[in-house]
């Protein structure tokens, strides 16, 4: 009698299937990969420099590669293109976040054997991108202080998914009401325990904390790659 | 031989179709509306709060309806209803835009005939709300010092189709890097001569500009509604 075989298989949306087939090409080059999500104006494209230009100037400098999302102009990935990064960018033609295929887009336009860390801004959106897997390693949200401290309770599937948090524009708190431990507490009921960067990217305040975060899992991901 | 009728007929969408009707509602019952659209935490709930405490303390009071819409929680309305409009809450379920058949379900739950304007507050997001018609009377967008000035040249959809721009938190000039001629050519580019109010719903300063241009068009609004 032949042997029961079960394939225990999980379907997945054309998007997440695409996502995966987008991170196995990173891993083959092993390139870690951090998809960065926020508000329009919350700062993720100075983050962005300020991590291409800091992390490329070291002592062991790492090899940056941006994807750059947006609705239209190529603002950002000038941005990052000045800053010293290898910077792709897609408009959506409308499309409030990118997805898998404009992921892979942007993949084939790299050269990954040349990069150690990629850097995926997603279009400026509290919303839809969460929805959206790309392949990336892991997905950073970017809050703001002018923003309000209302946002995790309004925006609950960004604040649930993220798997970091950098909280910008920490030199305005003398200017704007913002409670913080209200913001926080309600991060924590979605995301108990999430790694959290409060950071000026004007000033330079808390940015070491994060770009540690970034060296690390970089390093990490060259360990599990030079082994297989 | 019959005569040849020709039916020309505008081909709208289905929440096209429904927008048309919920503006017959509004128009029915003499409610001039306004669509308020936004960044998530630009500033729309403040600037609600601010419009409702001035408008209905006149000597010649408003009487004020808002519809909120959210992904979660009823954090907006409640406020709304605590500065003593008449507030339905929407949540969208994550959603991220109003359309046409939640704005009807709010309606649906307003006294129209105790309303001499409604205030829709759209889901904080820069993008898609704006592809979707609700019904409203005039669409407004408000933009936010710290979101930084070139959002115009980004979110292109959103700028191109408002009908009037409220700028907040200029009372923030001093403390974040914001080119506001740079800023107000992306608006002019993209809408000639649309009206702007730049306003610190924080100070108060500026607000009494958009006062008077609501103001206005609620009065126009009830004298077509007693002449027919």
């Amino acid at each position: 009698m032949p042997e029961l075989i079960r394939v225990v298989e999980k379907i997945l949306s054309a998007n997440d299937k695409l996502a995966v087939e987008n991170q196995q090409m990173l891993d083959r080059a092993g390139v870690f990969a951090v998809n960065i999500m926020a508000s329009p104006g919350a700062g993720k494209t100075s983050l962005i420099e300020h991590t291409i230009i800091d992390l490329s100037s070291r002592s062991t400098p790492l090899r940056l590669g941006v994807i750059d999302g947006d609705i239209a102009t190529s603002l950002d990935a000038d941005r990052a293109a000045a800053a010293g990064a290898m910077a792709v960018q897609i408009n959506t033609g409308g499309q409030c976040h990118l997805d898998a295929v404009m992921m892979q887009k942007g993949l084939l336009q790299l050269n990954l054997e040349e990069i150690d860390l990629l850097i995926v801004e997603n279009v400026g959106n509290l919303v839809c991108p969460a929805s959206f897997q790309l392949g990336t390693h892991k997905s950073v949200l970017v809050a703001s202080i002018p923003e309000g401290d209302d946002k995790p309770y309004k925006y609950p599937g960004m604040y649930s998914g993220a798997d970091a948090l950098v909280i910008n524009k920490i030199d305005l708190l003398p200017y704007v009401p913002f409670r913080m431990d209200y913001f926080c507490q309600g991060v924590e009921i979605l995301n108990p325990g999430i790694v959290t960067f409060p950071v000026s990217c004007r000033t330079g305040e808390g940015l070491e904390a994060w770009l540690d975060w970034l060296i690390d899992w970089v390093a990490k991901n060259k360990q599990s790659y030079e082994k297989s």
